[in-house]
C-alpha cells in the first residue's frame, strides 16, 4: 500500500513510554511524529527531527491523525479535548483517571475513536481472546491463572492477571489467581485449563517493555478513519504491524 | 435437563478404545450403550449389562442415535450403511479408510450428522481453534510447533502437529515443526508464535489416552438432531460434557 | 551382569499401591517376588506364581532380600521385625508412622538397610538433590515452588514440595510456595530460581502413578548388601533400573 | 567483609559487551574498574571516572587484579601477555582463537588463573552442571536439548546446546538436540530427562544480554587469589555476588 504515514502526536513524550515511543515510531514508515509534548518548554525546540511543546502550548500542535497520551491524569483533559478538537484519534495508558475523567472518556467515545488500555501489548490482548474463548469451549474445565513479575511489583494478582480472568469469566470459567514475585521478570501470564486427562496451557512472556510502546504504536496506525467509539486493543489486532 | 439418555452403538468393542468407550459410557447418565458390536460372536451375550453383538448380526442392533465406530477399515462400510438406513448419526475415528470410503462419507455427510476425525481430544480441538485465531491475529510473527510423543511412535511431525500447522495456515502463518521422541509421553503439543519483545505459548497436554475416548462421546452426545454434515470435533465444543 | 535376582516380600499387596509393585516386579527379571502379604489369608494362596500369606502368617514367609512395605501402621511393628529378624532389607512408604514407630525405625537403622520415604519417584528424587545444588550455587537468587496436583488433594503445599523447600534451604535458599488444584493432575513441581536477567526452572512431571511403585523396586534392588543405616531415595539413585 | 575491592581492567571496552561491563562495574562496590582499554586513542582519556587507554598503551594500565577481555583475537595476545607480567588473572571471552592462541591459554593457566568461556551466564553455568548430575542418576532415560533463539543466529545447535549436551555426556546419557528460531529471543535452553511415567525438565532463560556481563564480572571477583589454573565458569559459581 502507498498511503501516506499517520500523523501521530506523542503527549507525555519526556516519560519512560514516551521516549520509547519516539525512538520506535521513528523506525516505522507508517507513521510521522508531527509534535511530542513534554511538562515544560524544552530549550531545544527540534530533537532528532521531532518538534517537541510544552504542556501549556498544546493548542499549537500541528494536524495530526492520533494523540497517544502516557501522561499523568492532570494532562488527560487537555489531551482529550484537543483530540475532539481537531477530530483526532487518542490512544491512551494514562493510569489513575478519576471518576469525571472516566465519564469524559466515555462521552468522547461517541464523536472520536479511542482506546483506554492498561496492557498495550498485543500478545496479551490476543491471550485475552484466547482465553475467553477457550472458557466457552471447555465448559466444567479448571480455570488457573498464574502470574509471574519482578520483585518490585506490588499489587498481585496484576491488573493484566485480572483482565485474563474477566474474559475467563465472559466465556464461563472462574479463575484462581497464584502470583509470583521473582527477580526481574517483565512479565509473564499462565492461564491454564485442567480437564480430566488432559490439560491446556495458554501463556504470554513478556520480555521487556517496548512491547507496550509498540503495541501503542499499532493501535495509533489502526484507529484513525474508524467510526467513532471505545476499541478494546483486541478489538484491533489482526492487522500487519510488525 | 431431563432428556432421554442418547442411545449409542459402539462398534469395534473389543479393541483398546472400544473398552475404553464402554467402560467410561457406563458412568456417564446422559449415554445409554444400546449394543457394542465386535468382530465374532461373544460367548457371553451381554457384559455389564450391555448386549453384544458380532459383526455380522450388526443389522439386528436395537434402535440407536449414534453409532461410534472405532474399528477397521473393511467394518467401516457395513456401519457406515446402517447409520444411513436407521437415520443415526456417525462418530467414527477409524483410520485407513480408502478414496471410496472418503467419497461415502462426504455423500453421507448429505443425510445424517457425522464426525470423522483423527484425535478426538477437545483440548486438541480447541487449540485447533485458537491457533487459528492467534495467527490470524498476529501477522509477522514467527509460529513453530514443538511436539513430543513416546519412543514408540514412528512418524514425524504428528498428525495432530499438522492438523495444527494447518490451522496456524487457515489464520495465515507458516509453522514449522519440531519433534521429540522420549519415554512414553503420550502426546504433548506447544504451539509458539514469537513476536519482538513477547510471545505465546499455546499447549496441550494428553496425561491418558482416555480423552480420545471422552471426546468422542461427547461428539456422540451432540450429533443426534443437529442437520446432516461433517462435523468437526471443534465444531462442537462449548456444550457442557465433561 | 549374571546376579541372582533380588527376593522380594511385598507387604500390603491388596492395596493399590502393592498391586502395582506385583504388577511391575512381575516384569523384572531382576527381583523374585518370594512372598505378598495381605491382611487376611486369601482363598487361593497362589497367585501369577507367587504365594500368598495373611499378615497373621508373616513369621512364615520364605527367605527373602528386602521386603516392600505400603501398609498401615498397625501393619509396620511386624514387617520391621521380621526385617530384623532375618537381616533384611526393608523399604516403607507406610504413612501415619507414630513417634515410637519412628525411634524403632532409627534404631533398625543400627543393624539393617533401610529406606522410609513419602514420595518414592527417581526423578523426585533427583530434583531434591539439583534443587539444593542450585541453590547453593546461586546465592541471592529468589526460590519460588510451585506445585499443582488434583482438586482432590487436600494438604497445601504437598509433602514433596516442603522436601525440595527443605533442599533448597539446605542450599541456602528460602523458598516460596504457591499451589494449584485442577482437574486430575498426577503430581508437577515447579522449583524455579530467578536472577537479574536470568531464570533458571527445575520441573517434574508424573505421568501416572506408577512410578512410585518402580521407585521402591528401585530402591528394593539397591538396599540388600549395603551397610546399615537410613538411605534415601536419591542416595540411591543413578545404578541402571529403569 | 570489609576487603579492597577487586582492580579490573575491561579490555574491548567499546563493544557491546565491553560497554555492558563498564556499565554494570560502575555499579558494584566489589569492583574498581582502573582502565578501559580501546582500540583507538580517545579524545576524552577519563569517562565516567574510567581512564580510558588505547591499545597501544596496554602497557601503561596502572595496577589491576583481573582484566576481562571480550575483544578480537588480534588483540588477545597482548592482554594474555600483560596479564602474565603484572601476575594477574585473566576473564576472557573473545573467540575466534586460533590454535596457537590455545595452546598459550593453556600454558598461561600454569601461571596465573584464568577463565575462557563462550558463555559466560552463571545460570547456564549451573544448569551444565545439574545436566551432568541428573544424566549420572537417571541412566536409561532419554535426554533431549531444545534450544531457542532469534531469527537472526545462524549456527544451530547453539554453543552453550552443545556444552549442555557434552555435560549430559559426561554424565552418561547421550542428548539429542532441536533448535527454534524464532522473534528476538535471547535464549533458551532446555534439557529434558524422559523416564517411565516421569519426567525432568531443566531449563534456563535469559531475558536479556547483560547477564554475560554479570557473569564475566562475577568471574573477575572469584579469580584474584587462587591458584593457577584455567577455571570453568561453574567452578566459581556459589559465592554471594548478585
Amino acid at each position: 500500500m502507498n498511503t501516506a504515514p499517520v500523523r501521530v502526536v506523542i503527549h507525555g513524550a519526556s516519560g519512560r513510554m514516551g521516549q520509547a515511543l519516539l525512538r520506535l515510531a521513528a523506525d516505522d514508515p507508517a507513521l510521522q511524529v508531527v509534535a511530542a509534548v513534554v511538562r515544560r518548554a524544552p530549550a531545544q525546540r527540534v530533537i532528532d527531527g521531532v518538534p517537541h511543546f510544552a504542556a501549556s502550548e498544546l493548542s499549537g500542535v500541528p494536524a495530526f491523525d492520533a494523540a497517544i497520551d502516557f501522561s499523568l491524569p492532570d494532562g488527560f483533559d487537555p489531551v482529550l479535548a484537543l483530540c475532539l478538537a481537531r477530530g483526532a484519534a487518542l490512544v491512551s495508558g494514562t493510569t489513575g483517571l478519576d471518576a469525571a475523567q472516566q465519564a469524559a472518556l466515555a462521552a468522547a467515545a461517541q464523536r472520536i475513536p479511542l482506546t483506554w488500555a492498561t496492557n498495550f501489548s498485543l500478545g496479551v490482548a490476543v491471550l485475552a481472546e484466547l482465553v475467553e474463548r477457550a472458557a466457552a469451549s471447555l465448559p466444567g474445565w479448571d480455570c488457573d491463572i498464574v502470574e509471574s513479575h519482578h520483585v518490585h511489583k506490588q499489587d498481585a494478582p496484576s491488573g493484566t492477571a485480572l483482565t485474563l480472568g474477566e474474559a475467563a469469566r465472559q466465556g464461563g470459567a472462574e479463575a484462581r489467581y497464584a502470583s509470583l514475585r521473582a527477580g526481574d521478570i517483565v512479565g509473564e501470564h499462565l492461564v491454564q485449563f485442567s480437564g480430566l486427562g488432559e490439560r491446556l496451557e495458554l501463556v504470554h512472556r513478556a520480555g521487556n517493555r517496548d512491547i507496550f510502546a509498540r503495541g501503542a504504536l499499532h493501535v495509533a496506525r489502526q484507529l484513525p478513519g474508524r467510526p467513532p467509539g471505545h476499541y478494546r486493543v483486541r478489538d484491533l489486532v489482526g492487522t500487519p504491524g510488525r
